[in-house]
C-alpha cells in the first residue's frame, strides 16, 4: 500500500463569518428561547422543527440581496448514485421552510395552523463586524387565515414576548405598515403598472429595498436609491430604481406619512392611495388591526402605525411589522445611536401557493434572538459571567476515590461540583484553575486532614473581596478558610453558597 | 426588462433522508436536552456552541464509512470574490469541532476543560427506514487530562444521565473497552506491525470496523470481514481485512473475551496481550477505570468491561465506552430484538494535536438523543400527544375584540388559550378544530349569551369520555357543558382543567 503523503496541519479557525459561543452565552440564549417559546405556547402556537437542509427549489429566492454569490444561501448539489442530484441549501429563515411544511403536511394539520419554530439560520453574506453568517431566529406564524385578527394577535404577542424576556415597556415600539398601501401609492403615482405583474414585482422590489434602508442611509440615501443610484463610502455603486423626480417624491412622501396619532396617519395614507383599490384595501387592513389592538389595550406606547416600515424580504403581501428597541447605545466609534430592529414579520399570502397552486393566507413574525440578547447585555440586564462549580482539589493522587465521593455528595445535594483533573503536583495551579472557573468554593483534604477527619473549605468569593478591599485588620478578622469535620462539609458549603446568594447551582 | 420564464411549481418535500418534527416531538426533545444538560452542568461541564459549519480540513476524515460520496459529509466550496475559496462542510459530530475550538481558544480556556454541547449533526449517508441524515447529539468531553479519572467520571455521569431522563437501572448497561488492548492483541498475534504506522492504522481500521458490526452481523459476519470479505443480503460485497485463519481467530478470541466478572475479564485480557507494552498499558487503564467506578458504587449492574465494544470512529486512542439499552422491542418485521446503543465515546488523545502539533489528551461521550427518545416512547414513558389550548369560538365576527379579551384573561392566568381564527360561519368546523387541537375546553358566547351576561363552557375531555363510554342515562346525568356568568369563566375553566389534572398549561 502506497504511503499517504503527510498532510499539512489544519488551521484551528472557524470559517469566515462564523463564531463559537461559550458558557453563559449559550445558556442565556437557551433560556431566552425557552422564555419566548413559553409565550408562544400560551398563545396556542405549536412547536415545529424542520431540518436545516432544504431543496433550493423549495426555499425559493426571496432574500433582499439577490446580487450576492449563490444568491445569499449556502448551497451544494446532491451526489446521486450515478448522476448529480437535487440542489440542497441551508435554510436562510424559518418562514420558507414553514411554507414547504404546510404544503407537504396540510391534510394532517389543523386549519388555521399556529406554529412556532426556533433555531439557527444561515446567510451566505459578506461577513462584517458583528455580522455573522449563522444566527438564531424564533418565529411564530399563523397559516390558513386571512383574518386581520391573526396579524393583530401576532403583534400583541410580540409585545408580550419582548416584555417577558426583559425589555421594559417604553424601551421598544412595534411599527406596523401594509405593503398594499405602498403598492397603491406607486400605482396612483404612475410609478408602476400593476397590469404588468412581472415588471411590477421587480421594480417594486428595488423600491422597497431602498425604503428598507432608511434607518441606515437616511432620507438622502433612500432618495438616491429611488433615482439613479448611490455610491457608498467604499466607492461601490448600487443601481437605483430609476424613478423620475416627481415619482420619487411621492414615494418619499409615503415613507414620511407618519402623523402624531394612528388615526391621523391612516387619514393621510387614505389621501395618498385615493383611486387605487389595492391601496384602499391596505389602509382598511391597517385600520382593522389598529382597532383590534386598541380594544385589547395595546396603545401607541407599544404599537404604532408607521409607513416607513416595509421590510426587505420579497414575499410579503399585506401587513408588515417590526419591533425596534428605542434606547440608545454607543456604536463601535463611540457615537450614540438607537439599538434598532430586533424582530419583524408580515403577511405572505402567496408562499404556500408556490407549492400547491392554491392560495393559503399566512402571517408571522421572526425574532432575532442574538440581537435581542446583545440588547439585554447592553442594558446590563444580563451578565456573561456564570457561576462556576465547587472545586475539590487533589492533594493525594491515590485518594481520587475519596475526592470523587465528596463531589458525588455535593452533586446529590444539587450543588455543582467537580474534582480537579489536571496534574495535581502544583497546588497553586489548582487554585488558579478554581479562580479561572469562577468557583465559589474550593475544598482541600490532605493527608493530615484525612487523619484528623476534617476538611478545609475556602470561600473564594469572600477571599477575592478581602484581597481587593480589606485592610490588614479586616483580613485577620474575617477568615475566608474554614476547617470543619468531614461530615459537616456539605452543610458548610451550603452555608457559604447561601451567604453569597448563589443558590444550589 | 426581459420577462422571466415561468417557473414550474417546486415540490413540497423534505430532501431525501430529512424529516419534520411536530409539537410534542419537539418539546420532548427539548426537555430531554435540558435534563441532560442539567446533569452535565452539575458535574462541572460548561456549555459550548460552535457553528454547524466548519472547514473540511478542520473536521478531518474520521467517519467509519469513508467509501461513501463526499466521504460522509455535506460539503461545498466557498465562493470568494475572485476565486473559489475554502471547502466548508456541515459538522458530522460534536467532537471534531471541539478539537478545533480547543486548539483555537486554548489560551482562554481552563485546563482541563470540561465542556458540553448539544445540537444537530449531519451525515451524508444513504437514507434508510428510521435512518436520518440530520440527528441530535448531546456530548460531554474533558480536554487536557490523561487521567483515567476523567474517563471514569464520564462513564459515571453517563449512567446518572440515563437514569435522569427516565431509563431505569437494569434497563441499560455501559460497556467499557480499550483500543490499546485491541492493538496489543493484534501486535501479539503478528497481525499488524506497529513499526509501520501507516499500514497499521489502515488495517487496524478495517479490523475495528468489522468488530463494531458484531451486533448487526453476528460472529459469523465479523469473521468473514476479518478474512476475505462478506456479501450482504442485497448482494453487495464488502472487502475484508485479509487476515489468515489463525490471526482472525485471535481477534475473535479477543472480542469474545468477556467473562462473568470484571476481574476475570481483565485477567483474560492480560493473558491475551502478554508481551505487548501497548496492550498491557491498555489493560492497566481498564483496571484503573474499573477500580475508580467500583469505589463510587457503580457496579456491574450499571457498568461492565466488555472487549466486544470498539466503536467505529477512527480517532479513539484508549478507553472506549458505549451505553446500550437492554430491553427488547419489536423491529419492523415484528421480531424481538434488543434496542441497542444510545450513547458512546472514548479517549482521543490526538485530535487536538492535528492542529497544534502538541499532544492534548481528551475523552468524551456522545448521547444519541433521538434514539433515546425513541426508546422512551417504545417503553411508554412518554407519549406524543400534547395538551392543546382552550379554544374560544367565534359566534359573531364583529365581536372579535370580546373574544380576544377572553383569551387574554385566560393567558394572564397562565392558561394556554386561543381564539378560533378560521372562517367562523360553520360552528361544527370550530368544534372539529378544537378536537384536532386536542383542546380540553371550548368557550362559546353568542349574541344571546352576551345579552344575558353568560358564557357556555364545554368540557371536551369529559365530552369525549361520555361519547365513548356512557349509557344514555349517564349522558343525561353528566352534562359536559356548563353555563356560567361571564365573570366566572376563568374560575370554571380552572376547575375543569384541575379536574382532568392538566394544570395551568
Amino acid at each position: 500500500m502506497a504511503k499517504t503523503k503527510k498532510q499539512p496541519r489544519p488551521k484551528a479557525e472557524t470559517p469566515k463569518g462564523f463564531r463559537d459561543y461559550f458558557g453563559a452565552e449559550v445558556t442565556q440564549r437557551s433560556a431566552m428561547l425557552q422564555a419566548i417559546a413559553a409565550v408562544y405556547h400560551r398563545y396556542g402556537f405549536d412547536a415545529l422543527e424542520s431540518s436545516a437542509v432544504e431543496t433550493v427549489q423549495a426555499l425559493g429566492k426571496f432574500l433582499p440581496d439577490v446580487d450576492r454569490p449563490n444568491e445569499g444561501v449556502f448551497a451544494w448539489q446532491e451526489f446521486d448514485e450515478r448522476d448529480r442530484g437535487d440542489w440542497l441549501a441551508l435554510r436562510y429563515d424559518l418562514t420558507a421552510p414553514l411554507a414547504r411544511v404546510y404544503a407537504q403536511h396540510r391534510n394532517d394539520l389543523p386549519m388555521p395552523y399556529r406554529r412556532y419554530a426556533m433555531g439557527p439560520v444561515w446567510r451566505n453574506e459578506k461577513p462584517g463586524p458583528g455580522r455573522f453568517r449563522q444566527f438564531y431566529q424564533c418565529d411564530a406564524d399563523t397559516v390558513g387565515t386571512a383574518s386581520m385578527a391573526a396579524d393583530a394577535e401576532i403583534c400583541a404577542m410580540l409585545s408580550d414576548t419582548l416584555e417577558a424576556v426583559g425589555i421594559a415597556r417604553g424601551d421598544y415600539v412595534i411599527r406596523i405598515n401594509n405593503r398594499k398601501v405602498l403598492n397603491g401609492v406607486m400605482e396612483v403615482a404612475g410609478v408602476l403598472d400593476p397590469s404588468e405583474p412581472e415588471n411590477f414585482a421587480q421594480e417594486r422590489g428595488i423600491v422597497l429595498r431602498a425604503i428598507d434602508k432608511l434607518d441606515r442611509l437616511g432620507p438622502g440615501g433612500v432618495r438616491a436609491l429611488l433615482g439613479d443610484g448611490r455610491k457608498d463610502e467604499s466607492g461601490d455603486f448600487t443601481a437605483g430604481a430609476g424613478l423620475g423626480d416627481a415619482q420619487a417624491e411621492i414615494v418619499m412622501g409615503f415613507m414620511q406619512a407618519r402623523r402624531d396619532t394612528g388615526a391621523e396617519t391612516v387619514a393621510r395614507l387614505r389621501e395618498l392611495v385615493q383611486g387605487s383599490a389595492m391601496g384602499e384595501d391596505g389602509v382598511a387592513e391597517l385600520q382593522e388591526i389598529a382597532d383590534l389592538l386598541a380594544a385589547q389595550g395595546y396603545g401607541p406606547d407599544r404599537i404604532i402605525i408607521d409607513p416607513s416600515v416595509v421590510r426587505g424580504l420579497g414575499y410579503y403581501t399585506g401587513p408588515v411589522y417590526e419591533a425596534e428597541l428605542t434606547f440608545e447605545i454607543l456604536d463601535e466609534k463611540g457615537r450614540k445611536r438607537q439599538f434598532g430592529s430586533v424582530a419583524g414579520g408580515g403577511r405572505y399570502d402567496d408562499l404556500v401557493k408556490r407549492f400547491t397552486g392554491q392560495a393559503v393566507p399566512a402571517t408571522g413574525v421572526s425574532i432575532g434572538v442574538d440581537r435581542l440578547l446583545a440588547a439585554l447585555r447592553e442594558k446590563g440586564r444580563i451578565t456573561s459571567v456564570a457561576q462556576g462549580p465547587v472545586v475539590v482539589t487533589v492533594m493525594d493522587r491515590d485518594r481520587m476515590a475519596d475526592y470523587q465521593a465528596m463531589v458525588a455528595e455535593l452533586r446529590n445535594a444539587g450543588i455543582r461540583a467537580e474534582v480537579y483533573l489536571g496534574n495535581p503536583k502544583n497546588f497553586g495551579n489548582q487554585l488558579k484553575y478554581a479562580d479561572r472557573r469562577n468557583s465559589p468554593v474550593a475544598i482541600i483534604e490532605g493527608g493530615d486532614e484525612k487523619d484528623r477527619g476534617v476538611v478545609q473549605i475556602k470561600d473564594l468569593i469572600l477571599g477575592a473581596q478581602i484581597a481587593e478591599n480589606a485592610t490588614l485588620e479586616e483580613w485577620k478578622e474575617r477568615p475566608s478558610q474554614f476547617e470543619v469535620p468531614r461530615d459537616q462539609m456539605l452543610a458548610k458549603v451550603r452555608e457559604i453558597l447561601a451567604l453569597h446568594g448563589t443558590g444550589a447551582n
